[in-house]
């Protein structure tokens, strides 16, 4: 049984007295965007141009994608930019809207920023993350990598700091919706649904001769190259479940996940009374990100038509095969083992995927490579942030070398 | 949209800080019990016996079984005992119990009652219920009737004294327990599972051969005859449709049915955004009780096994057939036409059901009946108590009358 402390220790439900409410006339909210030009990012600006007023786009990074962060800068003026290139329209642009470049992870120290969105992928959002909760501002975050490398370490910024998490993954979206007004009551079980990927329907003798191609083609959700490839191992889902365990303060043995085809019941919660709660909808990105902007407060309307259960007709659900998608059992082995491991599952993760896309890796050795990594690796308790880098960059090096 | 006002208004979230949380040490919640020896009166003594100390049965009333009654006295010593029969055995157990016997509608003025729970059916909760809103104390309530035929003056007596309804029908509590944390959200829309009752898988024409013995089994709950072959001609979905109305603040248009078999998923609601939010759990009825007894804290072991999704397997979702069903669309008219409608309604479709179980009418004359009597009755507009039980004895003379 895991209880959720009233207002002290779980931050996600600190925030009702925040200030952040659309009723208090306090301007729009400042958001600094993280990953601006990806599939979290774009969807956000997208939120953000529906409701004029509400929100202002105060800060926008982003990695390679100058072009498209250029006509950004111009379109939503931040005040603060950070790109890992440089172009003259990018230049141009920031110039343009008077904007000060600053180091990435620099972007949530400024005091004009209300919310930080953490759209990155891998270990970009880490520092920026723990930064902002360090000085109590609201972090959304859709980068789960930084909470699978050192979910202890973002808790402990967020406690210390008075900051707060909000999901922005579908499947936490829908948890934390559900623990709305449930914050004194204990968590019995947290229940992830899964799609199942683009190699639901494979048999086992099938999957060694996917294509990156075929890996890209996710049957329901629409997003980046890395997170659809892990969709496709399940190794996202595995990563969801340790974030759920930090997200939601509960150990690996209350998470679950359960294959649901339809992608239309996010995620559901079970509490001590047997009393089990979803959230449901088509998918859309859109909603997560819009609750994790304006929560305490619900957008007036809707992203999606109305949900129409009729029409779907049938809701599926079946056990995960963790026979042909080993990455999942991997995961939550990394995240009940803790410690450094599950940074150490994670970098090999995104070197073997990366290797998967360059046509150096057949697809089942994805899970080969973390698995011969986390083998070797020893992890240690409670590391400091340095420990955990230097977990990722010793697992990097070692997934690269794993001949399969 | 049906904006939920914080705190003032809608009562169904005033609870909180009414002092009725287990953590404040104020001895056992005192619960008077109407309809004890029905199907929700006892399973709401079996949940009461399941944490002794938390409960005390303050009150205890019956119909016509004082057998049983007897039993309940002998075993929880309540200190006032209602009952429309008399028995040596129920006066014996209620002199041993140095209990007073009360009139049923006085059941809720004593000062050494905390919480009402009402599991009566037809009108016999109508009184009873408004006095305790009146009075300010909470109000489980499984008698839809009582808000079917008189929910503007419930709500009036809840809004007027400072009482609180909590649903107790499984249906009503899910969409409770899903709006627990989203008080100041727009309700956009309310859904209704419904298990489709026992004739569900029949064609038109088999209908008018059923025998109130096949209309008594139905498919997942176990329940009362009256509501039984309510839950057959999808009445008793129909009257849950109007009850929403009264316990959300919700005008009929934003109240739909889904047929849902297996009766996992208890209903339904969406928000503004179009969020949706849903409340699950294999049928068992001592959820949705221990809910509104133990609210606004969760009881902390469950009543069912854990909610196993993948054994499931599959939860379908059709639209219900109103030409099979037309009870279903009665209801919803009267709900719609209010005044006085809804009563009528009611009061003819228990007279129906009484002939139907009593072999004078066919299945199918149920609704033929209600449809005749409601299309001779002109609806007084916001009637007052008197108006609306006048409403209810015309509409039984005039289904007793009524030749299908």
């Amino acid at each position: 049984m895991f209880v959720h402390p009233r207002c002290v220790g779980c931050v996600l439900f600190a925030a009702p007295e925040t200030g952040y409410h659309s009723d208090v006339d306090t301007g729009p909210l400042r958001i600094a965007i993280l990953g601006a030009t990806g599939s979290i990012g774009c969807q956000a600006l997208d939120v953000i141009t529906r409701y004029p007023g509400r929100f202002k786009v105060q800060a926008l990074t982003a990695g390679r994608n100058c072009d498209l962060l250029a006509t950004q800068v111009a379109a939503h003026q931040p005040r603060y930019v950070a790109c890992d290139e440089e172009s003259p329209a990018l230049r141009d642009a920031i110039g343009a809207a008077g904007a000060r470049v600053v180091p990435l992870d620099n972007i949530a120290d400024a005091d004009d920023i209300d919310i930080l969105l953490v759209g990155t992928a891998g270990a970009a959002g880490l520092i920026p993350t723990m930064r902002a909760l360090s000085r109590g501002l609201p972090v959304a975050i859709a980068n789960k990598e930084v909470l699978v490398m050192a979910g202890h370490l973002v808790r402990e910024a967020m406690l210390e700091g008075g900051g707060e998490l909000r999901p922005v993954d579908s499947e936490h979206s829908a948890i934390w919706q559900c623990l709305w007004g449930e914050e004194a009551h204990p968590i019995r079980r947290i229940v992830l649904t899964a799609s199942g990927g683009a190699f639901r329907d494979l048999a086992p003798g099938e999957l060694d001769a996917v294509t990156p191609e075929q890996a890209l083609n996710h049957p329901t959700w629409k997003m980046g190259a890395k997170i659809t490839v892990d969709s496709a191992t399940l190794m996202n889902k595995g990563m969801e479940t340790i974030e759920a365990m930090w997200l939601f303060d509960v150990p690996m043995e209350a998470v679950e996940v359960v294959l649901h085809r339809q992608s239309i019941v996010h995620s559901l919660v079970e509490f001590a009374d047997g009393s089990v709660k979803a959230q449901l909808g088509y998918p859309d990105m859109r909603l997560p990100i819009e609750c994790a902007l304006s929560y305490p407060d619900r957008m007036p309307e809707p992203t999606t038509p109305p949900l129409d259960l009729a029409a779907i007709g049938s809701l599926t659900f079946a056990r995960p095969d963790t026979g042909r998608f080993p990455c999942l059992s991997l995961a939550m082995e990394a995240g009940a083992a803790g410690g450094t491991m599950p940074a150490v599952m994670a970098a090999a993760d995104e070197v073997a995927v990366q290797r998967f896309l360059d046509g150096e890796l057949v697809f089942t050795a994805i899970p080969r490579v973390i698995e011969q990594v986390m083998g070797r690796h020893e992890p240690a308790p409670a590391p400091a942030l340095d420990a955990v880098l230097d977990a990722d960059r010793w697992a990097r090096r070692a997934a690269a070398e794993v001949v399969t």
